[in-house]
């Protein structure tokens, strides 16, 4: 199992519309291959900054699968416009619990 | 239910102590008050960022009651020397799941 962690900024203003169209994208996600969880974190320091955490089986099923699909076109399309600049994304194993 | 996330850069050379430390700071979190879960995260593109991700009934369960206590000397005491720099860490609700 591994950890999609997207730092993503918004445009300051957009919030709401950036939350419901990350409401409709959950579905590209639920159906996704190896996709075991989604949630949008907002930060609370700074409230324009989201956090979005998705659990997948493997690297492979964020990097090849869902990136090449009809359905990561879907997602940016939804959320893409009220990104303030393009997203930081970096990938996670957990290594204590 | 709020989220800490902080981030911290580890010293190179130094991850398998940084995680025996972590390790053993564990139960400082468990017995703390309005923890509800914590888990160290590893960064796959630079191995030596880790996020340290910590569920808090509350804010003040973080900033005021384990900030204040012995134990987080503790938790710093331990995984403290293997920092590069001061962790980066915020707070964040989930907004959609």
């Amino acid at each position: 199992m591994i950890y999609e962690m997207a730092r993503i900024e918004v445009i300051k203003g957009k919030e709401a519309a950036f939350e419901e169209a990350v409401g409709q994208a959950l579905p590209l996600f639920h159906r996704a291959r190896g996709c075991k969880g989604v949630a949008l974190h907002r930060t609370i320091e700074h409230p324009s900054h989201y956090v979005l955490l998705v659990q997948w089986e493997n690297l492979d099923d964020h990097m090849v699968h869902f990136r090449d699909s009809e359905d990561f076109q879907g997602w940016r399309n939804l959320a893409g416009p009220f990104f303030e600049k393009p997203p930081v994304v970096t990938h996670t194993k957990i290594a204590v619990e």
